[in-house]
Parts: C-alpha cells; structure tokens; sequence
C-alpha cells in the first residue's frame, strides 16, 4: 500500500484530540479554522530546524519532536501568550516509520502538557527540515515587546544562563565533566517558560527569549529599544558545572554567546520588580550606553553579538 | 560584515509595507501581533516547497516566489476565506543576494495583489526548502469544507482542467507544442482562485483546490463526505492543447491526474447554481456510488486516486 502524505500525518499526528474550543476544524481539509475569542490578539511565529545545523543525523527523535516545539512555544513565553496551536511541516528524506513514531511521541506529549492543538500540517520528501508555526492568545495590548525597556529598568532573567552551551560542548565530545546531565537535559529538551511569560506579562517593560545567545538577544532589547544594557558578571546566574568549565578553559564568553537556553531575558522597572512572584536574577541595567557591555571586576568592555547566526561570514 | 539571518530577512522583505489594521505588530519581534475581528474565523494552512521535489534547481526565483505564495493562498481560497496574512520560512543553501531578491520580488508582487501581510518568518542554512503559512478570515460558520457534498449535487470546477500538467510535460521535454505558452504560465505562476472562492461561499456544498489532480482531489471531497463522483469526460473544461496533447499521446489521464492547476472544484445543489455569477464548468455529479468514477462514450469506469502523492511506492 503507497504510503501517501495524507496518510503519514493521519497516522502519527491525528492520534492528538483536539483540545481547545477555538479549534473549529483540525487536521484533513484544506485549512484548519479557529474561532479567536473577543479582547485578545493573536501571537504568530514560526521557527525551522533543519538536521546537521540544528541537530546531528543521529539525534533522537522524541528529543527532537520535542525540541521543534519547545523552541516555538519559547517565542510564545517571550510575548507573554498562551500557546493555542501548532501547524507542523516536515520535509523527510524517507518514511522511518519508526522515528516518525517516536518524533510524534516526543512532539506530542509536549503539545498535551500545553494543551496545544495540532491543526494541520504539510509532509515532503527533501532533506530533513522541521518547521512549526505556532499561534497563541494574549490579552489586546499586552504582549511583551522587544522595542519597550526603559533607561533605569533593570535587566533579569528567569533560570541559569549557559546550560545548553555546556550541554553542547559536552555532546560534541568538546569537553568532559562527570554531572552534565542537567546540561544535556537543556539541551536536548528545553523547557518553554509559559509560566514565566504569562507572570511577567503585567510587570516587564520589555522581554525576548534566551534562543541566540544571551549578547545577542539583549543586543536586539537594546537596539529596538533605542537603548544600552550594562551586565554584571558576578550576577549571571551559572551553575557549579558552567563556573567549573569556565574555571577549567577559562571561556567565560561561553555563557554569553552560547543559545539554546530558552530562559526568558526581560526588562522591569525597579517599582514592578517587587511585585513579580516568580523566580528571577537580576544581571544588569538599562543605560543611555552603546549596546551590550559587561563590568568584571570593576573593568566594563562591550560584547559583541556573539549569538549563533546562519551565513554568518 | 556579517549577513545576519535577521538582516536576510529584513532587507529582502521588511521593504513591503503592512496594509492590514488587523496587523498590530510585523516582522521584528518573537512573534507577530493581529488583532482578528469579532465574528469571524481564522483560516490557516501551510504548504512546503522542496528543491528537485517541487521545483528544479534552475528555477526562476521570481517565479518560485510567486508559486509559494500562491499555493498557499489556493488553499484558503478553497474555504472561501479572504487572505490575510503570512509567515515565511526559508531554508537556503547560501546567501545568494540575486536570488534573494528576485524571489522576494515574485513573493511580495503577489502578496500585495491580495493586501496580504507577511508579517514573519525564520531563515536558516541547509537544502533550498520554503515553507509558508498562510491566514486568512471567514466570516463565522460558512468556510467551505470537503466533507459536506450532498448525493444529487453537481460537481463543478473553475477554469481549465490540465493546464499545469501539459506545462510540466513541456518543461520537462517530454512533450513540444508550438502554442503551450499559457500552460507553462499556469505550471509557474498559477493564480490563486481568491475571488472565486468568495463568491462560491455562499453557494457550494463542498469545495477543493485541485492541487494534487482532479481525480485525488475530488476523491477526497468523495471520501471525507462519505459519497461517491462520477464525472462525464466530455463536460471536462480543456484547452485545445490539452485536446491535441491527449490526440497525439492517447495519454487522456493526464488531466484528472495531474496536480498544480490550483483551479477549484466545488459541488453544489442544482438550485443554488443558477444563483452563481463566476465562470464555471459542470463536470459531473455527486451519487451513492463508491468513490470517484468517469463516464466516456456511455462507459463508466473508476479512477484511481492518481494524484501527486510524495513517498508513494
């Protein structure tokens, strides 16, 4: 029996019910229809992973389902909406029945802790690509921007800095250590920060997820903002495992330029930082300065966008 | 300096201005922003085109642009909604500013016929695959769906039937014709059926673009409302190429097999027809039979569902 397109996403993808009540028509016509309720906007974006940039040949593939998602549910957390449905392309070289079995599970059970719907989708043959694009709600005229942080607010961000870096280095065979499996863990299987986003949403002046690097997504606050950001090194929260890497190697930019984190970095003013109720750390200011500069031990140098970028020449 | 993913995108597509006032935020953040009307749905779908599988390598970017675009479009223009907006992911080998330029010149031209907003996307390096997701508004509880044909409609269609399908046999060398200009044209740059599809919401039971070919595309109009189709073979609208084509070739299946016409086939009860005011064509009609069949010289036979399907073995 031909294998058809139709097929594959039915087989694996439609086991998911629909949970929402603005799905009004899933996965199997042309389009899938939401009904958006009244008072909210709608938060859209889109992300690809795409295999030996993003992920080896060999990676395991309900860590990779998971991983699509959780980095376009990451982008939701950063505007503070709440994740409604996903659309999924994948572009496979050939029917592995048994990774697609298993990238469902792993993108699946994501989907179900978020109650996300999966509503459609478009399966090609071609070198294996992943694409999500994920929608979400958010209250009108509320989300959180990366153009709106204020000269006084206070930089802060959820979780620690430079775990999926380590993790990296760690699963590239660049460095050893014996208690990386936290590190790997960020790496392989972030977490999206919803929660955070939602708590933030009435209190951060501005907010971007930790994707490219810490320099290079404060880097975009600053620039959209119009303004500068001043970090202090003896504030980056860093596990024992990143401060023993760097003590080993003497790296320290790792933390700073390595991705993946999907921690949320976001702007506040000093008033609203003593109503926020989740865990934070705060790492720098907001200043009238020139980019994104770092003060170690009294001595202030400026941080280039480290963060990882495709064509980068 | 470096040619950031974010400054690819930026220069090559930031240039189109946002036309909608449901459009709150565009490209620039983690996510877009829309503010989506009250009493409306939304429409949402998304279509991957891969290098060698759907295009060549030499393709006219322009073109490929336009066909991306217009795919997408096809498919909301199947339920009847009014386009929207649209995020685009572009997965691209190298930065080849020429081309770059050339496909977002054929990507926007389109997008601006329609007023639509591209509001977002995500650029990254690997195997030449472009991926978009297209949104579009229907007013609430009358988009047009491929499960609802009723036994004793009509079975209608737009335009010309294998068009596209002549177009590839051309561009492919399999076939010469001194006059196939416009079947190529339809091949490149196929026109989504926005207009048609609006005016046909009020009207049809059911409706379908006819992507993957006639006979799969109405198969599953057959299929997903639980009816069969038989279509009449000379009621079929085709060109006096097409005509010549299936003279010379004895290939008559080539029509109701081939995909990319992106014209859209509808059924409709015999009294709602006389109110339609678009250019149509009846080909058949919707019965209790088992899936769809096709009447030639007062013989009736199956078609099998002959359609463009990826993986098929």
């Amino acid at each position: 029996m031909a294998v058809s397109e139709f097929g594959l996403i039915e087989r694996y993808f439609k086991q998911q019910t629909v949970n929402n009540p603005t799905t009004r028509l899933g996965i199997g016509d042309d389009c899938a229809l939401l009904s958006i309720p009244a008072g909210v906007e709608l938060a859209l974006t889109t992300d690809t992973m795409v295999e030996n940039i993003h992920f080896l040949a060999n990676a395991n593939p309900e860590w990779l389902g998971h991983k699509l998602l959780a980095v376009n549910l990451s982008d939701l957390a950063s505007m503070g909406a709440k994740p409604l449905s996903v659309l999924l392309a994948l572009t496979l070289p050939s029917v592995d029945e048994q990774w697609l079995s298993r990238f469902a599970q792993g993108f699946l059970n994501l989907a179900r802790r978020y109650n996300v719907d999966l509503i459609g989708g478009d399966t090609t043959a071609g070198a294996l690509t992943l694409t999500v694009q994920a929608l979400g709600l958010v209250p009108a005229n509320t989300a959180m921007k990366r153009s709106t942080a204020q000269i006084g607010d206070l930089v802060c961000m959820t979780g620690l800095l430079g775990e999926a870096g380590l993790g990296l280095k760690i699963a590239q065979g660049h460095y050893t250590c014996a208690d990386g499996e936290a590190a790997l863990a960020r790496l392989h299987r972030p977490e999206p920060q919803i929660a955070a986003g939602l708590a933030l949403r009435e209190f951060a002046s501005a907010c971007i997820d930790i994707s490219d690097g810490l320099a290079a997504d404060l880097g975009h606050i600053a620039a959209q903002s119009g303004v500068g950001a001043c970090l202090e090194w003896a504030c980056l929260p860093l596990s024992p495992q990143v401060k023993h890497y760097i003590a080993t190697t003497g790296d320290w930019q790792m933390p700073l330029g390595a991705g993946d984190d999907y921690e949320l970095c976001f702007t506040i003013s000093p008033a609203k930082l003593k109503s926020l109720a989740i865990p934070y750390t705060q790492i720098g200011i907001i200043d009238q300065g020139d980019g994104v500069r770092i003060t170690q031990s009294g001595s202030t140098q400026p941080l280039s966008r480290q963060g990882y970028e495709h064509f980068s020449q």
